[in-house]
């Protein structure tokens, strides 16, 4: 029976292509491991199935019995549902520590760094196991992705360096030629409905057990979410009272202005403008420079809802 | 300001000899990193530092503003009591994932292997940072210490490959006899009061919200503990009323015949029972091939208590 690969709800590229080069990975050693998703794809992440020519995913929900490496997440509310009764062979992640927990020794590869993928390169290189040309590709994307073509302040030396070794594996000239068309895919909101765009990149996080959802959409241009941004701010609306959540914020990135403008709704907004230092104005707020939700939107609202 | 590297309270050979081996190669690679201790030491690991002419670390109790890294355990119970006011910069360990969160990404280096000790060699090799002699021979003893000289089923092939290296570089021809020597030191109980044997490798646990306390005496002859046993005995009463413990068990670890004698007090003994598929004799039963408490003696009971 094999393992799993599994990464958060609402799969993103980091998620997807993870799992892949993991699940390769494992059963090239032995251990054979087949990648899954916890739900529907977006189409930065179709875009890049269909250019190095992968199939999607499984679709699975449920791991009791089974064994499972989790992947770019390490909470439980992003996990599968019934984690509890599955059994965590390990952990690859770049975010905060969260609170899965095990009954058993497990193997945790985890670093500051901008993408699952540029550790799982490192696990390449710990076993000595060549990539595959195509799994190179998508791991190339997946960190493109994650650090939005390195603008990000997440983005560090190794996931460069990385990008760099993997572009020369995959037989791509120009990466960031490349990470520019998936962005523009990315950015294609029109005639998709206000609810997908909420929930194409969106988390929950328990933050001092108060529920927050947390949603990003990235785009090449802001203006082109002008005339949706009434519809997005009643669906998180809507968002927030279905999911009995403290708060929903949506951020909207402009990754050629380098900022992002806040969509809040809260039962306490106070807590969201001492964790940013920001006056909302009818519940919305521009962040200059914001342009990760890990490093500049989730740990300055858990310390000001802890404290 | 430096940072700090700290193993879990009532510090072992592992959690001490991690701490040193790990500053080093931090400091080395940058990052001045100062090893501490939250306890007393054992005379096994006085009998270490001794050898390879270490200081013992700093006596470090509170962490409140520092940036610290945890090694050897990774629940919250066994480390700093004000880690929360902390900034946890990485944890590497080798057991079950525990509930240490952290509000930032961090450096998790976890692995199902025998020893801290194992997955520190890992780091300097990842680094290329080269082990010098006093700190390869201190992590090699660290290693055959937590595999009871590679007897234990916790012990892998990296552990043993490791102690090979390492006793390469700290040039000792002969770590079983170097381990054999340690375990002698480690053994030696006559004279010493039946509290510090008690407490001399004792770990609490949070176990379904209950706290289950778990020491363990490791000696050559389980016969050197008769006389003794009825002072353990008592004591361990003690040690569960004053902490308000679910449970205390002991384990008298027998290397050489390679089981573990529990003295067991418990509010529920039949939760001890069932996790161990064994009656219980006086509070006292003999479980053969039980040498691990991490693998052998602390997840059946973390089950047994779930479940």
């Amino acid at each position: 029976m094999p393992n799993y690969a599994v990464g958060h709800k609402i799969p993103d590229s980091d998620s997807i292509c993870s799992a892949i080069a993991l699940s390769y990975l494992k059963t090239t050693i032995g251990e054979p491991t087949v990648p899954a998703r916890l739900g529907e794809l977006s189409p930065e992440t179709l875009f890049i199935l269909d250019k190095f020519g992968f199939e999607q995913p499984e679709l699975k929900t449920s791991y009791a019995g089974e064994g499972v490496y989790i992947v770019d997440h390490s909470d439980k509310v992003q996990g599968p549902d019934d984690l509890d009764e599955a059994t965590v062979l390990g952990i690859i992640d770049h975010h905060k520590l969260g609170d899965i927990t095990t009954s058993t020794p497990l193997e945790c590869w985890i670093r500051p760094v901008g993408c699952t993928n540029t550790i799982i390169k490192m696990m390449y290189d710990f076993h000595g196991v060549e990539i595959p040309k195509d799994i190179a590709g998508a791991m190339m994307c997946a960190i493109l992705s994650d650090t939005v073509i390195f603008k990000s302040p997440t983005c560090t030396t190794a996931d460069i360096k990385c990008v760099e070794a993997l572009a020369e594996i995959a037989g791509i000239d120009d990466p960031k030629e490349l990470g520019m068309e998936m962005f523009k895919v990315k950015s294609a909101v029109e005639g998709t409905p206000a609810r997908d765009l909420v929930f194409r990149d969106f988390k929950d996080f328990n933050m001092s057990d108060n529920l927050v959802g947390i949603g990003q959409l990235e785009v090449i241009d802001l203006a082109m979410l002008d005339n949706m941004k009434a519809d997005l701010e009643a669906e998180i609306v809507k968002v927030k009272e279905e999911g009995n959540r403290h708060s929903v914020i949506l951020l909207l990135t402009d990754i050629m202005k380098e900022g992002s403008e806040l969509l809040v709704v809260s039962d306490d907004a106070s807590v969201i403008e001492r964790a940013y230092d920001a006056k909302l104005a009818e519940g919305k707020v521009w962040l200059d420079g914001v342009l990760s939700r890990k490093k500049q939107v989730v740990p300055p609202l858990q310390d000001a809802f802890a404290g």
